[in-house]
C-alpha cells in the first residue's frame, strides 16, 4: 500500500473573506509571494469549500478552530457533508489586533472606533483604557471597519496588521488584545489526489460515526490505543437529525502512510457506521509529537505480517 | 454520603446581554412570569460569571454550545478558572431569526436590513432572495439592530422575537435562517450550595485534567465505562500554556447523587492531575439517556459494599 | 495471505504409553480401524514429542488437561521449548474406569485390586462400598495393573475399558469413579507443514510472553477484543527461570486463516516478548462458538482493506 | 471498613497424606516446633478440607499448584464448593527428591527402587543412570516406598528428605529429579474468621463466575487495571456441568484491606454472576511486588472520597 504523493501545489486558492483579514494572512504563509497564485475570499465558508468542490479554486483556507471561540462547525460539518476534500496543510495564526488609524491621528483624537463585534469584545478592555471617550461601532468584519477608517467614514479600527497595510493605515497600537495569545488553526483543504508526503510529524483528520451505546468511544479509542496511536484532538459532534448514532471528531498523530495509523483507520471502517478521512498533514503546531514505540512502528509491522503469513503457510510457528 | 438539596431559588439573574436577544428569552423559560425576578444583561460571558462570582446576582445564564457556532470557550474556561460555579440547570433555545418592521412596513419598503454579522451570515440567503435590493448592515447585536429599527435608523432587522416584542416591531418573516433548526445550549450558573435534586434524567458536567501521553483518554474513559457511564458530550480543549497537560470537558448521564457517578469522580480524583465539578442538573434535550444496567444501579453499590464490608470483618467470602 | 492445507495425513503415531491406557483409547478416535497406522506407546510425554521431533513417528497424542488433575504442564511446556510442534487435532475422552477382572471371578472373590494411584483415588469410595475387605495395590499404571491381573498377580484392576479388552479381562463394574464425568483433553501434535483446513468451528493454541507489568495481559487480550475474538482458555504460566517476564497459554474461538485471527497475531507479534503458535485446529468439545460479529468477518477485513488502499492512493475518502 | 485480625493460631492441623510427604515437609513450616500442635495425615484433599469444615481441625495445608504437575483442580474446586475457607497463608516447597536406602546399603546393592509413579517419572533418568539394573516398582506414596524400605521389602525409595528421617533411612543421593528446582505451592485453609494482618506483600485470591460473552474477561481484568491491581495467577476454569458461564480463579496483589483491592472487589460483586473471596495473605514466593501507584494507595482513595463526600454535599467542586 503505497501512498501516492501529490503531483502538483494549487494555484488558485479561496479563503474565508474579506480581503484584509487573519484568514488572508494565514493564506500569505502558504502561498508564499503575492502574484504567483490567485487567491479569491469568500462570503462563507461554505463558499469557500464550494468553490473548491466546483473546480474554481483548486484550494480552499478555511478555520477549523480557535483558541478564544472555540471550534468552528461551519468547517467541520462543510467537510463531512458533500463531495469529498481533504485536509493537506494546517496553519496556526496568531490573532493579534492592532488599533489602526489614518496616518497623522493621536490617540486623542479618535472619536469611533469600528469592527467586528467578536474583535471589539477581545479588546474592550484596552480600548476602553485607551480611548475612554470613543463610540465603539459594529462592522462587519474587521477588514470592513479598516477600509471605512481609510474612507474617512470613522477613526480607528481594530484589525489585523495586514488590513492596515492594505488601507494604508497606521497602527498606533499593536497587542491590542485584553488576553494576548489567542491562536486560529486554519486548514488547506484540496479535492482528494494523492497525500502529502509524510514528514515524521504528521496529522490525520477524520470523522467516525458510532452507534449510540454506553462504551461506544471507548471501543473506537481503543482502536488507536491497541496501535500506541495519540490522539490530538477529538470532539463529540451533535448529530441532531440523526438519532441513535453519535459523531466524532478526531485528530491522531502519524500519517495514513504510517502502517499503524492506516491499520487502525481499516479497523474503524469495520466498527463505525461511518468512517471519513479527511486528510493527512504535517502538524504546525510548536508541540512535539509524542515518540511513537518500536512495536507500533512500520519495520514491526512488515516483520509481524511476514511472521503471520508463514504461520499461514506452515511454515513457521 | 447524602446530597443535600439546594434550599432556595435565586432570585436575582445575570445573562449575556444585550437586552432582547435569544440569552433573555432562554432566560424567560428559567425564571417563569417576568417580575418575580430581577434580570440583568451583562456585555460578556466573562461579566456575567463576575457578577455571580461577586455576590451581585444570584445566577447567571450563559451559552455554552451552539449547534452553528459550536462550543463556546469564554463559558467553558470561564467556569473553571476564578471561584467555584456549578450548572444548576440546562437550557436548549431553538435560534428562530424573525426579519423585524416597524408596523407597516412592507418587505418592498425595506433599503436597509441591519443585524449582528453571524446572525446576517445564517440568513444571507434568505435576505438575498426576499430583499435583493437592500442593503445588509452590521450591528453590535440582534437587539441593536432591533432597537435602531424602532428608532428609525434601519428599515428592517435580524432578531430574536423576544427583540421586536421590546421594540414594538412586526415580524415579517419568522423561521428566516437559511438552515433553520439551530440551537443553542445555555446553562444556568450559581455558586455552589446544595445541588439540584436527581430527577432520574440527568447529567453531570466535569472538566478533567491528564498528563499528555498516549493511551490516558482511554484510560480516564475507561473509568466510566467500568462504572456503566454514557458519555454525552467530550471535547479536548487546549491548554497550550501547560504543556504536558491535556483537558477534556465531559458531560456524561447521571447525577452525583448516583452511587456509579459520584465513584468514577473519585477515580477521576485519584487518576488525573487536576478534576473538577461543573454540576449535576436535569438534562433539557429530547434525547432519552440510555438505560442503566442493574449493575451499576445504586442498590448494586450498597450491597457490593455491605459483603465487602462483611469480607473485610471476615464474616463472608 | 492463502493457507495451505495439510497434504497428506500421519501414518505412524507416538502416544503417552503404556498400551491399554486411555491415551491409547484417545488415538483410536483420530487413527480410525486398528491396522491402518502405527501406534507407538512412549514413557513420557516428553518422549513422545521427541518421537515426531526426531522423524520417527510422524505425529504423536498427549493430554493437554484433565478436568480432575488440571492441566499437563510436561505437554504445554514441550511444545514451547524445542524445534517446533503444532497442534492438528484436539481429542475430549471421557475418563470412564471400570473394575476389571479375570472371567468367571465374582466381587466377593477379590482379595486385591490394584491401579495407578491417580486412578484409585478417583475411585476409592466405590471400591470402600463394593470391596470392602480388599487389599488396594499401586500400580505403574492403569494398564499395568490390568496385564498383572491377567498374570494372576492381583485380583482385580481398576483401568480402561481397553485394557480389559487387551488382557482378556471383564468388567465386574463400569463407571467406577466416585465422580463420574471426568473428561481428559488430548491433543495430537505434528510438525509444521500445511495447517488443517478451516471448518467454521475451530480454535488457534497460542503461548504468548509478555513483560510483567501491570496491565500487560489487558493489553493482550485487548488485541483479541478489538477483533471481536473470544478466548477459550487462559492459563498464566510460571516462568520462575525468567525474571520480569510473564507467560500465558491461551485458546482462542478461529482458525489463523480467519482474518481477525491472524490480524491479532500479527498484534501480539509486535506487541509481545515472545508468541508462539502453537496450531489451528477443529474445535472437538461440545461447546458451541460464540457467533462472530459481521464487522469481524473476512469481508469486513477485505472491505476494510481495500478502502486504506484507496485512501493512501488518494482516491477515496 | 476496618480489617478485623485473626485472635488466635491454629493448633490442629490436617494436611494431604500420609506422612512423610513434601506436605507433611510443607506442614512443618507453618507450625514450627513438632509437637506444639497437632496433625493429621487425610487421604485426599477433599477429606483434609472435609476435617476443617467439620471442626475436628482448625486448619489444613493442601497443595494448590505444582511447577511440574501444574494446578491442582482438586484444591481449588474444593474450595470454591462447600461451606466457605479462606486460604490464610502460602508456602512455597521445593520438591527435592533423595535415593533413601537402609543404612550401609550401596548403589551397587539396590535391585528394586519404589515410589509413587510421579517420582519415579521425574527421576527416571537419573535412576537409569544411577541404578541400571534396578527393578522400578510403583508404591502409593513416596512415604509408603520409604515404609517398606525400612521393612525391608524394597532396596531403595524415591521420597523426600523427611521420609528418610521418619524411617530411619540415609539419603544416598539427594538432588535426585532429572530437572530439579519443582516447586509445590501449598496454601493453608481455614474457617472464615478474622484476616491475616496486612503485610506490604500479600495476595487476594478470587473465584469469579462470568458470563459467556465475547469480552467478558476483559472487563473483569478492567476492573483490576483501573485500580493499579496486578495480577499474579490467572486460569479459566471448566465448568462443563454450567453452560453459558466461565470461571476465573485469579491471585492478585494486595490485602482486602488495601482500599484498592477492596473496591475491586465490590466492582466484581456487582459485575459477575458470582464471586467468592478466598483470602489475603503475605505472600511468600521470591517475586517482589510490583510497586503501587501512589493515585491507588489509601490516602489517595480516603482523599478522592472526602473531596466526593463534599462535591455532593453542595462544598466543593
Amino acid at each position: 500500500m503505497p501512498t501516492a504523493p501529490r503531483s502538483t501545489a494549487p494555484t488558485e486558492f479561496a479563503y474565508l473573506g474579506p480581503e484584509g483579514t487573519f484568514a488572508e494572512a494565514a493564506l500569505g504563509t502558504v502561498t508564499g509571494s503575492p502574484g504567483t497564485v490567485g487567491t479569491r475570499p469568500e462570503a462563507s465558508v461554505a463558499a469557500a469549500l464550494t468553490a473548491v468542490r466546483n473546480g474554481e479554486c483548486a484550494a480552499a483556507l478555511v478555520p477549523l478552530e480557535n483558541s478564544v471561540e472555540g471550534s468552528v462547525p461551519a468547517t467541520m460539518d462543510g467537510l463531512v457533508t458533500g463531495d469529498p476534500l481533504v485536509i493537506t496543510r494546517e496553519v496556526f495564526l496568531e490573532v493579534a489586533f492592532v488599533l489602526a488609524v489614518r496616518p497623522g491621528t493621536d490617540a486623542a483624537d479618535v472619536r469611533t472606533v469600528a469592527s467586528h463585534p467578536h474583535a471589539l469584545a477581545q479588546c474592550r478592555g484596552r480600548i476602553a483604557e485607551l480611548l475612554p471617550g470613543a463610540d465603539v461601532v459594529p462592522a462587519a468584519s474587521t477588514a470592513d471597519a479598516a477600509r471605512r477608517v481609510a474612507e474617512g467614514e470613522f477613526d480607528a479600527a481594530v484589525c489585523a496588521a495586514i488590513a492596515a497595510d492594505r488601507y494604508g493605515l497606521d497602527a498606533l497600537v499593536t497587542d491590542l488584545a485584553d488576553h494576548p495569545g489567542a491562536v486560529t488553526r486554519f486548514v488547506l483543504v484540496e479535492p482528494p489526489g494523492g497525500l502529502p508526503a509524510p514528514t515524521g510529524a504528521d496529522k490525520t483528520t477524520i470523522t467516525a460515526v458510532v452507534h449510540d451505546r454506553t462504551g461506544a468511544l471507548l471501543d473506537l479509542l481503543a482502536e488507536f490505543a491497541v496501535r500506541g496511536i495519540s490522539l490530538a484532538r477529538i470532539e463529540s459532534r451533535p448529530t441532531r437529525e440523526r438519532l441513535g448514532v453519535y459523531s466524532f471528531s478526531i485528530d491522531v498523530e502519524g500519517h495514513v502512510s504510517d502502517r499503524r495509523v492506516s491499520d487502525a483507520l481499516a479497523a474503524l471502517h469495520r466498527r463505525c457506521a461511518e468512517v471519513r478521512f479527511l486528510g493527512s498533514y504535517a502538524r504546525a503546531d510548536e508541540q512535539p509529537g509524542k515518540p511513537v514505540e518500536e512495536r507500533v512502528g512500520d519495520q514491526a509491522f512488515a516483520a509481524a505480517e511476514a511472521w503471520v503469513a508463514r504461520v499461514r503457510a506452515g511454515t513457521a510457528v
